[in-house]
C-alpha cells in the first residue's frame, strides 16, 4: 500500500520551491498513520518550520445548505485577483464514515479548482477530530510554506469541529441565511461566541431585504455579548456568494481585523496559545492513542466496559485498573501470560 | 493534615444506616487527594455500589443571578414535605480559585440546610473539571447509599461545566429570567440543547406577565430543535423560588418525564452511557495526570512549551517526544541521570 515516499530534503526543497505536485505528496505523507511516515513526516515539518506561518488563516462555518463553497469559490477567486495565492483545507471528521469529503470538494469550486494560484485539499479522513486537525494543521504550515498566502479553511457547523478550526485561524467567519428560525443556526451551539464575524450569505434577490433585517438584528445581539479580549467586535454584514456582492467588503475586515490585532498584540499572542494548545491536544490523542492500542487493554476493554454499564463495578476503581494496568505492562513486555 | 480515617466496613455500614456525620466524613475521604485514601475511597465506593442509583437525579443551571438558590431552597422544602428525602450537591470548577464555593452554600439555602431529611454539600475545589465532577458523581453515589432519594445537582451556567452536570444526572432543568437580552442567556451556550426542561423564574408581581409572553416564545423555539432520542419533548414553565408558584407543577413534570422513559427504556440506557462515559473520562483524567506529574516531564515542560509557543520547534514533534519520554521513563526507573 506504501507508495514510494521521497527523502526528507526532497520534500522539504519542492514545498519550499512552491511545486504543486511535492505539497500534494508531502500532505499525502503527513496524513499517512504508518510509523515510519510520521517520522519522516516530522522532519519534513520541523524544517519547513521557519518558512511557515507567513499566511493569513481564516475559517469558514456554516450549516449544511449555508453556500460555503459558492462562497469559498467567489472569496477565492476575488483574492487570486488581487494577486493573493489561496489554499482551501477542511476540517470534517466525518468524513471517513460518509465515505469521502464533501469538504473542499474540487468539484465544488470549479473555477478555483482549475488556477494555478489557487491550491485545494479535501478533508484528510479520520474518524477521530484530533487527528483529523493535526493534519489539517500540518498541511496548512506546509500550503504556508510552499508560499501561499492566504489559507481558507472550511469546516461544517456540527459542535466540535467549529473549535477545532477555531484553533487553528487567526479570523473565524461564520456564514448564516436570513429566515426562520435562523437565530438558532449558530446561536444554539456556542458558534457566535467564537466568530469573528457573522455573515448572512444569500442577500440577493428576495432575499435581500430579509438579510438587511436579520442584520440589524444580529449586530444587536452582539453587543449583549462580552467584549473579546483582543478587543475585536465581532461585525456583521450580509454577501451573495453568488453575485460576489459584499465580498470585498468582507476582505477589508479581515486586513481591518489583522491591523487592529498585530497593533494590540494579539495576534500573535493567539498564535502562540495556539501553538500551545495544539501541543497539549496532541499529547492527549497520542496517550489516549497508546492506551487504547494497547493489545492488554483491547483484550479486556469491552468486557469490563459492559459490567461498568451495568453498574456491577465502579467506573472510577476500573478506570484506575486499567490505566495501572496499561502502565505496569511496559514494564514487563516479555513476561508469558 | 490528614485526619483520622475509619475503616473501609465503617464507612460503609455507617453511609448505609443513613449516619449523617459518617456520610459527610465519606464525602471528604473520596475529596482526598492523597494515594492512600484513594484506595480507601474506592473501596468503599465498590462496596456502596450495589445501594445506589435508587434516586432521581435533577440537574439545575442557570446565569448567576437567576435564582437558583432560592429556586433549590423552596423545591427542596417541597419534596421534604412530600416525604423525600434531599441531597444538594454542586459542581463548581472554579471554586478553588475564588476561594471557597459559592454553590450548594448552606447559608444560602437556610431552612433545607437546617431540616434533617435534607443534605447539602458545597461543591468539591479543584481546578480541573474532570476531578470536580468526578469527585460530585462519587458523592452523588455515598448520598444514594445514605437513603436520599432525591439528589439535587446545581452549577452554574459557564459552558462546560453544565455537559458534566448533564453526564451525570437523569433530568436537567435549565432556569432563566424573562427580559431583555435574555434570548442570550442559555441559548448561547448551547445549553438548550442538553436541557429537559426549561423554567422562566421569577415569575411573580409585575414580572409574571413577562414571563409569560417569554415562555410562549421558548415553547416555540424548543419546537425547532431534532427531537430527542428519548422522545420526550423538552417543557417550558414558569416559577417563583420566591412565592413556590409552579415547583409543584414542576416536580411533577420530572416524575412525568421519569415514567416516559422508563417505560420506553431510555432511563436505564442513559445511566448506563453515562457509566461508560464516565469510565473513559476518568481514564483520560488518569493518563494526563501521569503525565503531568510525571518528574521528568514537569522538569522539561515549561522550557519546551515556550519554544512551541514561539514557533521555533514543532508542536506535533514535540508532543510525540515528550510523550515517548514518558512511556520510556517507566522502564528505567533506577538510571542514574
Amino acid at each position: 500500500m506504501r507508495k514510494n515516499r521521497l527523502s526528507a530534503s526532497a520534500y522539504v526543497s519542492g514545498v519550499l520551491a512552491g511545486d504543486r505536485v511535492v505539497l500534494s505528496r508531502a500532505i499525502t505523507l503527513i496524513e499517512s498513520t504508518l510509523q515510519k511516515d510520521r517520522l519522516l513526516a516530522e522532519q519534513v515539518m520541523q524544517e519547513i518550520l521557519p518558512h511557515s506561518g507567513r499566511s493569513l488563516r481564516v475559517g469558514i462555518t456554516g450549516v449544511p445548505g449555508v453556500g460555503k463553497s459558492t462562497f469559498i469559490e467567489r472569496f477565492g477567486m476575488q483574492l487570486i485577483e488581487q494577486g493573493y495565492k489561496v489554499a482551501v483545507l477542511a476540517v470534517d471528521p466525518s468524513s471517513q464514515q460518509t465515505g469521502g469529503s464533501i469538504l473542499g470538494d474540487k468539484t465544488r469550486m470549479e473555477r478555483l479548482s482549475q488556477d494555478k494560484r489557487a491550491y485545494i485539499r479535501p478533508s484528510p479522513s479520520g474518524s477521530t477530530l484530533g487527528g483529523v486537525s493535526a493534519r489539517t494543521r500540518e498541511a496548512m504550515l506546509l500550503c504556508e510554506a510552499a508560499g501561499f498566502d492566504v489559507i481558507l479553511i472550511e469546516t461544517v457547523g456540527v459542535g466540535q469541529s467549529e473549535i477545532a478550526v477555531k484553533g487553528m485561524v487567526d479570523f473565524f467567519l461564520l456564514l448564516m441565511l436570513a429566515g426562520a428560525g435562523d437565530e438558532l443556526q449558530g446561536i444554539k451551539k456556542g458558534i457566535i461566541e467564537i466568530c469573528d464575524a457573522l455573515i448572512i450569505n444569500k442577500a440577493d434577490g428576495e432575499n435581500a431585504a430579509l438579510a438587511k433585517r436579520a442584520r440589524r438584528t444580529y449586530a444587536n445581539a452582539l453587543h449583549l455579548f462580552p467584549p473579546k479580549e483582543n478587543g475585536w467586535i465581532p461585525e456583521v454584514s450580509t454577501c451573495s456568494g453568488l453575485s460576489g456582492d459584499g465580498l470585498e467588503a468582507i476582505w477589508e475586515m479581515v486586513l481591518r481585523f489583522e491591523r487592529h490585532t498585530r497593533a494590540n498584540g494579539t495576534f500573535e499572542r493567539q498564535r502562540a496559545l495556539q501553538r500551545k494548545t495544539w501541543m497539549r491536544e496532541h499529547i492527549s490523542y497520542l496517550l489516549l492513542q497508546a492506551f487504547y492500542d494497547n493489545p492488554l487493554i483491547r483484550g479486556q476493554l469491552a468486557d469490563v466496559e459492559s459490567d461498568v454499564a451495568a453498574g456491577t463495578v465502579s467506573a472510577i476503581a476500573t478506570a484506575r485498573a486499567l490505566v495501572e494496568r496499561f502502565r505496569e505492562a511496559k514494564n514487563e513486555p516479555e513476561k508469558p501470560a
